[in-house]
């Protein structure tokens, strides 16, 4: 870490910048320049340190040097890594297909997408048993009922199932239904939610925050494997922006960030991005191109009969095709890499 | 609400826009023009429908004309809402100051700066025992030991106390101990948290997430307010943006269009915007002088000891300057509106 | 155009907005609900409309229904327009890869590198001559002695070339030496350039600013092809956004949301957006899967010599690999689409 | 300047950061920690090193120790400054007020205004002649007509003009007729112009960009000052976010800012932050109040009948109201500064 003072910060803001670092373990290393006294903390950083540093008067900036995240971190793990679910596995080199509706609502709807979309080569299914609406009159989803509907198709068609968690206290009660448990976005923050699934046994898929870092990110990716659940996949699903045509901005650099910075399996969400269907194919296919290990989509047999999120599902037909696009992308893709 | 077609939209388009107006309980109204259809939709407007005519293949737009929230709107409550807590009044004309360090930590610490905010004249007293932190290896707060010594103030100054709820199992323990539940920014969208909150019998301080609209943060103050709880008071703390010399951007904006379009009190958190003590002075006064109805703000004794958030913190002698000038602007506030 | 009242409003507001209507050459269509009346504004809409309706006191919205563009606009160009510069066509099908470096700043250098790019496959060479920099003690370009280097080489290789124009006044001169002209993301909003530009007899290639929507963009567009030059090529660079570890947010849903608005073609600029070169590849795989037509992309021989940008600049190796990449995904798109 | 290396670099990478910084004539200072290698450049900060440092593989950071702006900097005139336009003195401690129309597009009208905004306290008058409209279709101002409608007024009412200059050309025709030119926020990058304008002898009023960082914005003054014209006035006017109910956001945040980095006056554009007149009031109070020299607004005797930005427009009734409370808020900010 480096410590940056003030031009002309007076002696004593030196002697406190030193006293704090070598209080928390650390050595200090000092170099006066012409302008400015620089500070090195030489040692384990410690994550208080540089709030710590920055609240003393006549300190200008400080530079941590390592990375918050350790386990996450790519630094620590040279190797990409792979999470398996059932028989898909993200990052294995092949992209990874989950589709299904937004909301597990109607039995017979749901048992007819879980066979489309695995005809059409989906690899998962999807769906919401607990749905997080911005509006507290809007369809909640259908509770354990919905969970059974999902486990029932699961069982039918041989499709691992994935599904949203939002309540701590639900954790256990979801981990016997499906085979990975699905943060989204508006909970990636929620530490008191990823502390109790890091201490699950199923494979996480972790959302990004519409306004959070990749940093940030790779951090709350951090809380559940800190808690000892090691099989964190990421998803991109859009940041706010201010483009009112579509609903967030897919960000395939903090898909490509990501890859760089962590070794964990990232997927992409086009359908939450876009919020509406006739730019999910093309927003699928980019965050392929950009590097992701596979997608998450929603496919409705008739949108306008759901009860959330319609104009973004996909119909039928419109998956079907988007499966033969990315069909001749993994092979191309497949041939870049070799 | 109103359903705009896309120009050469097919005729069974209008009729499935109409099926579904009807479906839902509304009177579909048709206005054909030259190179639009536009269907006006008549009646209590069902939070489902706008998601359900954009599913419709040939509709282009669709334009809610009532806000989707009602309790938290001024269309129903036309004139201001006071909460009250303690001898505070939200609302009441002068504004409430909440002060205090950003968590307790430390007995001695935590009591000497209730006194000194305390004499230098806020109202409420802060601090944080369960702390939502992003860095998972960060200080977590003290947990039920920090809510004791924020009562043991409390009483012994006669400060009411807000504190941060995290976690929807912790409702009845923190209410046990404290004035009010503060909602922080990554929680604003946890509607399980709200729904808990929603039928608590304390006041709540919601804050707004750092990439919501006027419009989401209403919606989550409805969430509370269909609960049945409705002593809501608003919280502005600043929304992502690109500057990188400061945390946040403090949106007063945000301010001046939630008293247009709600009936809610609302304050202003300066600290968490600014993430620097030097700029927590002017976001003070700006939040102040667009209206909001008080401040919640950071000090600490001696920031560069603290355990969270220290550089935003105010000294005791920054505050008491800023106490000063709060005073000033409150009287000049006064004359205006009278 | 729909003006929707606010609830209550008197009965002198409805007046005043037919008023304005009709002396605008509309008609208004009026219709009374339970909650609001709706006004429907019916002919050839005004430009200057909305802002006058919006000004009127009592009216809570107005909905324009017509995009305010037309020669860019899909609604009046239904096919994909292709533009032709020397022997590439942009919107032909086939990805134009147009490469070189940043600046033209050592006229062996910038022959190389010609050479370089003509060998591995890129169809026009970028090169700056004249360069907008956000610091004033920066290297600002050859001029005019950095036209004749690039006209040297496009004699020479048979690549056409494009360069920024930022100065009105340097119309002419630029036009004799390159094919290309471009408008920066600074100068999107330059309304005199555009105006001048719109005049000149080239190909233009209008970069999207950086917080700007793609109704925006299109309307800069639209500035050019009023003007009489229908020669414009859109390229998206990224968004303003808040990760810092890159320089800027690509926007891929803008470039599919600018193929359903318009018919222009649209390639990337994954150079500029990420700010660093390991993230360039991916973000220009994912541009051209997005519906890109193409990209530029900056390619240097020793980007730590190069004046400006050499971080985001490709090694010749690596501008190698990445066309083979484009090459394989190339065959892909073509056989998706066909 | 720092130099981070990436842990692990290989010697010559080393090498090659050491020899690029003597080349440019500073010094290198090498610090081996346990994980990382760090070089310290001393000397003048080259503005291209940083980027040719960034550019060799193997550094991982570069971190700038010096503003890149100098002239701007509070580091180089440690006072604030005061600029003059007649009997108006930006930064002299008491706010400036500039108000008037949009455009000067009306003879009678414009004259009417001024009256009224000089009556109610005014001390300069703001119209525009040279409109940048983002719609090619919309009115552009009645150019060296409209210069002459604010001159007559000038003279006739004492009030020092300001108006907005887009096109490098027009500087000398634009100095004859008024007393300070402005920089609209769409051109705060248009380096042509700001060179232009750096050879001016009138004082400027540079608006900040809407994704701009105080950075940049303070980096677009040093060019205007770099060129010789000292006598630059800063602009907040808002910048680009996602609430769709207001235009832009106000960033009060920058005003507190840019008086910390910079020597500068600033002022506060309240109208077109808000593009809605209910707003503007709060948001000047808000500026002012955040410390900013002055406010920028706009007051129309019949906003529906405006050309343009009619729905920001102040009524000259709002315009008195605000007034007063500006005088009670400037009354209450003089004491808190003594």
């Amino acid at each position: 870490m480096l410590i940056i003072l003030q031009s002309g910060a007076p002696d004593d803001v030196l002697q406190r910048v030193v006293e704090r670092i070598e209080q928390l373990g650390m050595q200090a290393h000092i170099s006066k320049g012409e302008f400015r006294t620089i500070v090195g903390a030489i040692g384990d950083e410690n994550p208080q340190l540089p709030d710590i540093l920055r609240s003393i008067e006549g300190v200008e900036n400080v530079v941590p040097i390592m990375k918050p995240y350790k386990l996450a971190s790519r630094d620590f793990h040279h190797e990409n890594s792979t999470v398996t679910v059932g028989s898909a596995t993200f990052g294995g080199g092949a992209p990874v297909i989950i589709a299904g509706p937004c909301a597990g609502e109607d039995r017979q709807m749901v048992r007819h997408l879980a066979k489309t979309v695995k005809a059409n080569g989906a690899h998962m299914l999807r769906g919401g048993a607990f749905k997080p609406r911005t509006n507290p009159y809007s369809f909640q989803g259908l509770g354990e009922e919905g969970l059974k509907i999902l486990q029932e198709c699961r069982e039918e068609y041989g499709l691992p199932v994935v599904t949203e968690i939002t309540d701590p206290r639900n954790v256990e009660l979801v981990c016997r239904y499906v085979d990975m448990l699905q943060v989204g976005a508006r909970n990636m923050s929620n530490f008191v939610l990823l502390n109790e699934i890091g201490q699950a046994k199923k494979p996480v898929l972790l959302k990004r925050g519409p306004s959070s870092t990749v940093k940030d990110w790779l951090l709350s990716a951090e809380y559940i494997l800190s808690g000892g659940n090691k099989k964190v996949v990421l998803c991109e699903r859009g940041s706010r922006g201010f483009e009112d045509e579509m609903r967030y901005t897919l960000d395939v650099g903090a898909i490509a960030l990501a890859k760089v910075d962590s070794h964990l399996p990232i997927i992409v969400d086009p359908s939450h991005a876009a919020g509406r269907r006739d730019l999910v194919g093309p927003l699928a296919l980019a965050g392929l191109a950009a590097g992701a290990d596979g997608i998450i989509v929603e496919v409705h047999t008739c949108p306008d009969k759901a009860k959330c999120d319609g104009p973004q599902a996909l119909t039928e037909e419109m998956f079907a095709k988007l499966m033969q696009q990315i069909n001749h992308l993994k092979d191309a893709m497949a041939v870049m890499v070799s």
